[in-house]
């Protein structure tokens, strides 16, 4: 089977992925039957560049990147990201634009309209699936085809696959995270004796945090991850704005460092819960773990999350060197 | 689906997948489509069991164990579990029998005939994978039938099911693992002050360790694990008996834990690596842990495994509370 593909968005993440489909282009085609070739590429800056006759990985990354409309195997496409939705001959969207994850957009209108045109989406924003993952599911289903989203917590480690595939029937009553990264790496700095401003610059500058750390040490990326892992395991309904956020910030850390215990770890946890009326709850909060917890002996760059199941009971996934949360 | 079972085996493990079965069966119709009718038991004590009319989990369950041929809606099988096989009205064999895990037997003939005659199988016994993976594998696809085994590592923690279903494509380079939680338990409570004999002891009173704990502490069942997976996930082809396996056992867990430096926990830990000319080698080691890693603060009743992918990097599944291993 050939997959022609669409890719809004083309930063680190797409790049990765093409240079990685390139790799395994012989196993994908021997072992599974599966060949691909990009029909279009949509960037703020680059616009619509579409591929009349395919471009597989591998010439794409032998091309290089940025293209332009004047690059061979290149015209340019509309000027509207949603017309050239429509119009690029694509059996599947990869989503992987910008987006705000506040409100999930404009990637969840890129996913609609993907969708509703009978496209698979495979996106690694998790804004869509914090705000309107029902929604964009019910679609998926209406149009007959599938919505994959596994990169959107803990950079592609399999918790939605391996729930779906290896976990059937299964009820999830809760689970407990490190899904922030940048938070985690400055606290682990900060138990090394670094002050929470120290941290976060050494945190910018290996290139783990952003510009405004605020939106990390404020809890909101774990919020909307824990929406996101909420939403699909536990069947709850929930937005960002309704994950509890407990004593974060900077302040809050300085403080709560401070006030540690001998032996114990600082880290910004994440924690849903079923509760006895069924509704599900989640917060984010700074927790001082004691040693025997082995969450405390995460490192900073590590992401971790366990699930508490009724069938195998607690499983922990921990992500090895975690990519910038 | 209606799915006919036949147990190999009905012990505690058997026991309770009725048990799930039954609380579940709602939910695999609902959402599965499956149902689930047992078809015949077998075990050493109460030989071969025949339903011929099929006796649901809940059924089964309520019917209460050991049954006899004189029980309501039981006759007797043939004497022969082989014959049995071949003769019970069943989709698919769980294969739960009592073995020798140094040579797989007789699971691995049950497994044999079982997959010859066109069931599916699905197998709690690590020594006929670690034996004869590649042949039973080879036999399942020639006879168009599937060969399941999550169960033989890690209590049944998705690793086959989530490297299958949700890592396509991947090279798996190693794995690193702590898979037997008797040596574990044991050295843990090491750490806490007690002599190896007081340790194991307390592992026979919380029921961890066999009453020869040899098996465990001198690292086959490890080894037996080491093989699976490496055999499974890497396409090697050891047996139990190419894992090397250094200075482990009793005698060697003193001398190692005397000669900890501060800050250290000795772990009995498996490892496995491709080397250089693609061949898999794997040892079961008594490893002195530093503070940093954090296999060191896994307590002993839990199981883990890292594996090394070219796709996702490092990947662990911790297991919260290891059953005996």
């Amino acid at each position: 089977m050939n997959i022609r593909l669409l890719s809004l968005g083309f930063g680190n993440v797409g790049q990765a992925l093409a240079r990685m489909l390139a790799e395994k282009e012989a196993t994908l085609r021997d072992n599974y039957d599966l060949t691909f070739a990009f029909s279009g590429i949509y960037t703020r800056t680059t616009g619509a560049l579409s591929f009349p006759d395919g471009l597989s990985a591998g010439q794409l990354v032998a091309l290089g990147w940025p293209l332009t409309a004047a690059s061979p195997g290149v015209v340019a496409g509309p000027a509207d990201p949603l017309e050239f939705i429509h119009t690029c001959q694509a059996d599947a969207v990869l989503e992987l634009s910008a987006l705000d994850p506040m409100t999930g957009q404009p990637a969840t209108d890129y996913i609609r309209t993907a969708l509703r045109s009978g496209r698979h989406v495979v996106t690694a924003n998790k804004g869509p699936i914090a705000h309107a993952y029902r929604e964009l599911w019910a679609l998926a289903a209406a149009n007959g085809v599938r919505l994959r989203f596994e990169s959107t917590v803990m950079d592609g480690t399999p918790i939605f696959g391996m729930a779906e595939a290896s976990l059937p029937a299964t009820d999830f009553a809760g689970f407990r995270g490190l899904l922030n990264s940048t938070s985690n790496y400055v606290l682990s700095l900060m138990a090394q004796g670094q002050t929470v401003e120290e941290g976060i610059a050494a945190a910018q500058r290996v290139g783990v945090a952003e510009a405004n750390p605020a939106y990390d040490l404020e809890g909101w990326d774990a919020s909307v991850k824990a929406t996101v892992l909420a939403n699909v395991l536990m069947g709850a309904d929930l937005r960002p704005a309704d994950v509890r956020r407990e004593g974060l910030g900077a302040e809050a850390m300085r403080k709560a460092q401070a006030a540690l215990l001998p032996g114990q770890t600082l880290k910004q946890v994440v924690e849903a819960t079923r509760e006895a009326d069924g509704a599900v709850t989640a917060r984010v909060r700074l927790a001082a773990l004691p040693p025997g917890d082995f969450f405390a002996h995460l490192s900073g760059m590590e992401t971790a999350v366990t699930l508490h199941t009724d069938t195998m009971r607690d499983l922990t996934i921990v992500e090895g060197e975690g990519d910038p949360g």
